[in-house]
């Protein structure tokens, strides 16, 4: 007898069809002998509904009450799926994040998870109950609703399987599995059979966005060893553990970002604490910042260029003109259009050549590199965004990624694309 | 400085609009400088919804999961709320039925208050809040949610004023408080500027929807004044409260109930234990009975009648071929077409002659008696369903009842016509 933990995306369960597909995936589990809790999001598009309806009360809703309205969502979601699951003769009981346990910081609107008192989903396990847990939402310490933020689901998934043992934690999502690169700017990708946590951490961090990095950095942590499958289809898809002795690939997979801009600014005089004095201005108007890169100064003068989400980017404007006056600089630009472009694979520690390779591929293809940055197992560079497809494509060739076979688009559905396409955003 | 709890139905909080005039009102309290509990319903048809979708899935949902999505639509529209108040500057948190301590049995969609634990909401109101709590649920003893049933959101506010000691219990509804008969179907009726808990508990109890019995009972139990009034005026409404000293009225309102059969099993063998035994029967396939009259017999045989709600004769229906064959009786009758009106007045005690002053005008205007039930307070009759407005007017002008002014219909919007048309069944 296994215990494992089920976690259903908000397309798993945007409606009843599917809700009872989904019922019947935990009833077969069940039927085997193991242990089962499910863990789901909200149906469908009921997020969306819940976000206009409040920001027409109020267009600065206070995070305490915006948690509380997002958590009705997985209320809803789970009670359905806990009925569905009676309706074909199987016990089922459903948990808010408060009722499994799930204590939070009071960071509302991206709580982090601080502890699960897994009690009542072990007595409900006992007695032969399916659990259903709310994903997304936790609670504090003083009984307060909060909700943990992008990818919360699957982070919810993680540490319940974390917190009760379970055996297996498999995510479904919209596609098959991880792949080696986005199946539909590159259609020679392969899915993937196993990855270790560090690889798919970069993958996830540099724009893959088949699971969210810190579900991922919590399943490392834990040691949950992450089935990442479709909803759609019984194959099976990744798996995502410790893989310690196999021998690593040189690369594991590319991946591309295109929800960034780069700013650049100019003939900066180059004096100790302009950095600082820059990167604290940005960081106090709430903007994140990924890549930083200063040029080789020249004349007592430099370049400074960071990239920042695109949607932090108003943020950012807004402090130009006044950095520009402060800092003694010349002037600023800003690129809308670039792509960060991310080769990982942990082989790459022990494989000289990978950089060198990565940027003569690119200069033999006409592609310029604007930034770049490196991390033990990932090498990232900046590129113009139309050159997106083509930076993929040649660089899963040369470093051995291609498949025998073609992907095709008519593998997904029109809804999943759109799905896809939204994530990506 | 005075507590104040506010009750707002769904239609009260059916749409943007409505919510922001909800947040006035509290505002309006708060600023002239009491303390602002809010109970809240569900947003409008969201409890529809929710049922529908729940159906859909499974025929026979399961109740505790039943009470668990039934739970949500509070807490969506408690949150509005609170964005709503915020919005117009002033500090509002919102409180579940389990985060506001109201602790109930386990009887789920029908669960009893056994407990508050109000800590929470005075913090939250001693930190200047305007606090806000869902209606109509609460949560078990270990922590499982539950819904209190019919005229739930009612009972919490008055339990919450019982529980904080407030001052007053105001419930905004539909109509513009308790009237001496319904003055839709009779136009002369009055307002009442006060009515004593034993009167208004004989009014819900026999038809008049304005305010559940089991709230205006919990009202009298801890002595909570209730003033009923509507969410679409500021005009007074009605006190419900204890009110000793006053000269009774003889006849307080009259009060129809359309919303029940008649069922008569003919030439019963008398012999001890036959009621028994029938009223056993009935209760046992869950239905409920109100008035029950026996005849005197005659040739050892007897007819017994007894009126059960219109939705419970079906498991009614299925018990009567049985019951005629083990009782040893003729027949049956079911007449779906009955009226009960009751007169109610705390001042009946002391003024003999009611009863044949009631029968001799329903005679005087050709109405048939054909059940009679009495409690101290209450003179119940049933009639020909089709004579209801006909017995309703004509008794409210021979006890002295009629207004100088006539109600008009157009003071009802269409949509409280329909609301109230809905309540009625």
């Amino acid at each position: 007898m296994s215990l494992i933990v089920m976690k259903f995306g908000g397309t798993s369960v945007a409606n009843e069809e599917r809700i009872r597909k989904v019922a019947d995936r935990l009833i077969e589990h069940k039927k085997a002998g193991d242990q089962v809790i499910a863990v789901v999001s909200a149906m469908g598009k009921s997020t969306d509904d819940f976000v206009n309806l409040a920001h027409n009360i109020n267009p600065d809703p206070p995070r305490r009450e915006m948690d509380v309205l997002m958590s009705a969502g997985e209320q809803i979601s789970m009670a359905i799926l806990a009925m569905a699951v009676e309706a074909k003769g199987y016990k089922a009981m459903s948990f808010t994040g408060s009722q499994a346990g799930i204590v939070t910081d009071v960071e509302y609107s991206k709580a982090k998870i601080r502890e699960i008192k897994a009690d009542r989903i072990f007595y409900a396990l006992n007695k032969g109950y399916i659990v259903i847990v709310a994903g997304f939402q936790g609670v504090t310490k003083s009984g307060d609703i909060t909700t943990l933020g992008r990818g919360g689901s699957d982070t919810t998934a993680v540490a319940v399987a974390a917190a009760t043992g379970a055996d297996l934690c498999e995510i479904y999502t919209d596609v098959e599995g991880v792949y080696t690169a986005d199946p539909r700017i590159c259609p020679r990708a392969k899915r993937l059979d196993v990855i270790n946590y560090e690889d798919m951490l970069e993958l996830s961090d540099s724009g893959s966005g088949v699971l969210q990095s810190r579900s991922v950095e919590f399943a490392r942590n834990f040691g949950v060893v992450i089935h990442c499958r479709s909803a759609f289809s019984d194959k099976p898809g990744t798996l995502v553990k410790e893989v310690s002795d196999m021998e690593s690939a040189v690369i594991t997979g590319i991946a591309y970002d295109n929800s960034e801009a780069k700013v650049t600014l100019r003939d900066v005089p180059d004096r100790p604490g302009i950095a600082a004095q820059l990167f604290a201005s940005v960081a106090s108007v709430g903007a994140n910042v990924d890549m930083i890169v200063q040029n080789v100064s020249e004349n007592g003068m430099t370049d400074m260029s960071f990239t920042t989400p695109l949607k932090d980017l108003p943020l950012v404007k807004d402090l130009l003109d006044k950095l520009v006056a402060d800092l003694g600089a010349r002037s600023y630009l800003i690129d809308k259009s670039i792509s960060k472009i991310s080769i990982v694979g942990a082989g790459m520690k022990t494989n000289p050549g990978i950089a060198a390779k990565m940027f003569s591929v690119l200069a033999e293809n006409g592609i310029n590199i604007t930034l770049i940055s490196t991390s033990s197992i990932r090498l990232s560079v900046v590129i113009d965004g139309s050159l997106t497809e083509k930076a993929v494509q040649c660089l899963h060739t040369a470093f051995g990624l291609d498949s025998d076979t073609v992907f095709e688009e008519t593998q997904l559905s029109s809804e999943e694309l759109a799905a896809k396409a939204k994530k990506g955003r």
